[in-house]
């Protein structure tokens, strides 16, 4: 029973005020199935790149118990290339460039092997690549979606049919309401799980995550840094670690959802500690529990009965 | 050993989508005092007001356990007015007027009962007023002050003589990045706990508030309300609830002060669901024990332990 996860393989070029790197290894998928692998392997990775895509990736990919088998690497085409600039109050980033190269005419096909996966987590692209995906697999157990600004916005039908047939959204707290028109998040929150997914995780950056599931409301905080290297990633390293967990545990009940949004929390934490990919290369499972451990005494408080 | 309260009394005018009030009861002592009044009375409340001030107020603040002694009722002077508008997104409001009255020449006098007092909240006013009425006291042995961004910007001098003599400040995230013109809220805390207070509160508004106190972060929720009828007197609310449970307790421990941050939410998420002071004037401690209760479910999580 494995874990399928479909969305983009891509050369990251970032500037923050810290440093810059050119070239690093980025993307929805990349950021996904490195975060999952350290829960649940081997990671089923579907994607495309071209026939530039750096070897050293390939294989920091194949050594991080990522299965290659859907990665489809065009022969003549370039890779997906994408430049932002962060500034000193990192919330706000501005896109340089968008090279979709290979990426333009990507069509996932899911391996025969890939196909039976109960598991699924659906990168950030077109909903229609979306739903392709999901016409090709044998009866998946969990869905996992995240979206953008850019689909909500421009391809709103399309991606309505997708929430339809989703189990858990993964969206940040503007694209709820920008999907809603609701600027209240509860409201907002209740509107998206009519459209059809049961679970809706609203990601808030700085502010932590929420969970909403049956009658269940969830508040994850942020992990307090001081400094944040590179945001990239964070949102796609979220889903990875709560998919991962979820797929290494089985277990859907909202204690355990809570638990997910809490290693997803934990992994994204790491993520934006280093540049790219790197923080996500080396951890180990130590490391992850700690971070874990350090979620719960910030968050958790007890009561005491006091007489009035 | 008392709890004393000083700051603005007014009459407010606001004007939200779903209704509009004309002159009901506020102002910051008003709130702190009505919220801190459940845990632990009589609050001793030292403001102003005009001889315009309705009778029914003072009696209705009477009833909820405030002593006010310290209240001057100044003979042919109208009482402080303030006037807002809240739009559909009630993270935004308008000040539509402020007619300072009574309140433009307003000198704290503690009166002698009171100038014992060992827990002390300094309302949002001037600082200069705030230091007038700590030199009035008698080694208080808790001082929480409140401020907003007039006083950061136009007082910054005296506000920071201020801090050197304050235990707790209680702001808003954007007051903490104003005060210190740094974005990342973690640096801003510890830069804020440099000029004095040994404990900061961040107010987050819908995404709930912080704690910082020795080596320990604490992030409580919101309470997830899908309607907010009005805002108005939520922070104060929040400061009230947070001193008048420590008065309670008596017990400055972390994890006690962790609870207070939970029950100044509680306090706040009530406040918020109708009207001014509404919610404020006859709500029960088992309602209060229930809402914190909920804060639990919303915010605690246990760990799996899960092998690798």
């Amino acid at each position: 029973m494995g874990l399928l996860v479909v969305g983009s393989l891509a050369l990251d070029s970032v500037e923050t005020p810290f440093d810059k790197i050119n070239e690093a290894l980025g993307g929805s998928a990349t950021y996904i199935s490195l975060a999952a692998s350290y829960f649940s392997g081997p990671v089923e990775l579907v994607g495309v790149v071209g026939s530039d895509f750096p070897r050293e990736y390939i294989d920091l990919l194949r050594r991080n118990n990522i299965d290659l088998e859907g990665l489809q690497i065009i022969e003549g085409e370039k890779t997906f290339r994408w430049g932002g600039k962060y500034h000193y109050d990192l919330n706000v980033r501005d896109t340089l460039f968008t090279e979709l190269n290979a990426f333009q005419n990507f069509n996932p096909i899911i391996p025969e092997r890939f196909q039976k996966s109960k598991f699924v987590c659906l990168g950030n692209i077109d909903p229609l690549l979306q739903i392709r995906v999901l016409d090709q697999l044998n009866d998946p157990q969990l869905v996992v979606c995240d979206t953008m600004n850019y689909w909500i916005e421009g391809m709103k039908d399309d991606l309505l049919k997708l929430l339809r047939r989703v189990n858990v959204l993964i969206i940040n707290d503007s694209e709820a309401r920008l999907l809603t028109n609701e600027p209240n998040l509860i409201k907002a929150s209740r509107l998206i799980r009519k459209l059809g997914p049961e679970i809706l995780i609203l990601k808030k950056g700085e502010h932590g995550a929420m969970l909403f599931m049956d009658d269940t409301i969830f508040s994850a905080p942020a992990y307090p840094l001081e400094t944040i290297f590179d945001p990239t990633g964070a949102g796609d390293t979220f889903a990875g670690g709560f998919i991962g967990y979820l797929h290494k545990t089985r277990d859907l009940s909202s204690d355990n959802l809570k638990r997910a949004v809490i290693y997803g929390s934990s992994m994204a934490s790491f993520c934006v500690e280093q540049f790219s990919t790197k923080a996500l290369e080396d951890l180990s499972y130590l490391k992850i529990q700690d971070r874990f451990r350090e979620f719960k005494n910030l968050s958790n408080f007890d009561q005491l009965e006091i007489d009035k």
